[in-house]
């Protein structure tokens, strides 16, 4: 299901063998797999159950997910509804962008059980973790949109000094490399997911004024050294 | 001018051809060139004035200005100072980790003029940049220190949840890359710009603050876009 000029694309790469309207579509799968942005799933979402057959597994590929499985809760009866979150990406988007190793080793979200549809996030070589939606949107809330925030807010106050370009270096690259992300994406994530990316934006803030409280002090020591060991684990494969 | 171990090091593999004495090698040196930790710098800049050939060149390579070209300022009377900060450098310290290619055009600041000096910075292909002390360490604190301070924060944040580690991606690894700093190396640099950090902390945090208060709101939309082209400009060879 899609524009005419991306599935002429699809099925000349051989990445579909045939496209359908939405509702054709729904009617004939096993297997229905969302992957629009957040407010278009939401909106698919309540379309297609009545054209599911019953039993049709339906999931989604959406970056938060309490809106999205709060919205399958109240509109998906015939279907059953699995919420998704595969945790990789490019920075180019569109079907020609299509790579079969782009979830190897990859943490992969359901927040429920399934056992078919588990068989082949693990086939596609995707890592299971399993989540209910609130959790996960906690859990992304701090590691994806956090800092996003952070490196949109510094791209912001280093650009209203025009000295900054002058001196910077590395670090300054490394945290505004995020930036650069188009706001159409963002726009649905932060609607979707607000209070917690409120949470954590207020115990960002209240780090940043412990930090500033005690910059020449000597618990500052702790501070690095918890960071660091902090830094290392999320580097570690097995965490 | 360094341990018995480094002297023997730095022989062998040709980076020195003699070590002297402290003492002895400021007197016969035509350029003296202090590459330690900022503290030691302050130190060492007390003792070597005495020693000096009148009109000798001395200069430093340590990541804050202001201390130490007040301190050249109060001490340094028969050798002339020009504080340096070469933005350049490695993960991995010592003279094994010698590269000739690692000024390659990157700022090298210089808090004065002096044609010699400044014909040395240029011939190991780094980029000149004037600025007085005052206004580098208003820069750095923007550019370098605070992107450290927000990766130590941010990598205390998300290691204070056991389950983050489980969902962490890109975006958390990009931010988190610099709390793996050693606090060695930072202690000297937050003591000695304390006044300027505690400025930029205060700018960013109120930047988060303003974010924060229009998560889901229109504003976001500028805010994005503009964070995108400072990000842009940072990375325009030309800045």
């Amino acid at each position: 299901v899609s524009s005419p000029q991306t599935v002429e694309a699809a099925l000349k790469i051989g990445a579909i063998d045939e496209a359908q309207p939405l509702q054709r579509a729904v009617a004939i799968s096993d297997l229905i797999y969302l992957s629009q942005p957040i407010e278009r799933i939401l909106e698919t979402i309540e379309v297609i159950d009545a054209h599911v057959r019953p039993g049709t597994v339906i999931t989604d590929a959406g970056s938060t997910k309490r809106a999205i499985v709060d919205k399958a809760g109240q509109w998906i009866r015939r279907g059953i509804f699995v919420g998704g979150h595969p945790m990789a990406g490019k920075e180019v988007s569109g079907v020609q962008q299509a790579e079969a190793s782009l979830f190897h080793g990859r943490p992969y979200v359901l927040t429920s059980r399934h056992p078919e549809l588990e068989t082949w996030v693990v086939s596609i070589g995707a890592r299971l973790v399993f989540l209910d939606a609130e959790e996960h949107d906690r859990l992304v809330a701090l590691t994806s949109h956090l800092p996003q925030l952070i490196s949109t807010s510094l791209a912001n106050l280093i650009g209203s000094d025009p000295a900054a370009a002058k001196v910077a270096g590395p670090a300054a690259l490394d945290l505004t490399r995020l930036a650069a992300s188009p706001y159409e994406i963002w726009r649905d994530i932060l609607r979707t997911n607000a209070t917690s990316i409120d949470a954590a934006l207020g115990a960002f803030i209240w780090q940043l004024q412990q930090i500033r409280a005690s910059l020449a002090g000597p618990e500052m020591e702790r501070e690095f050294e918890a960071a660091a060991k902090s830094a290392r684990q999320l580097r570690t494969p097995s965490a």
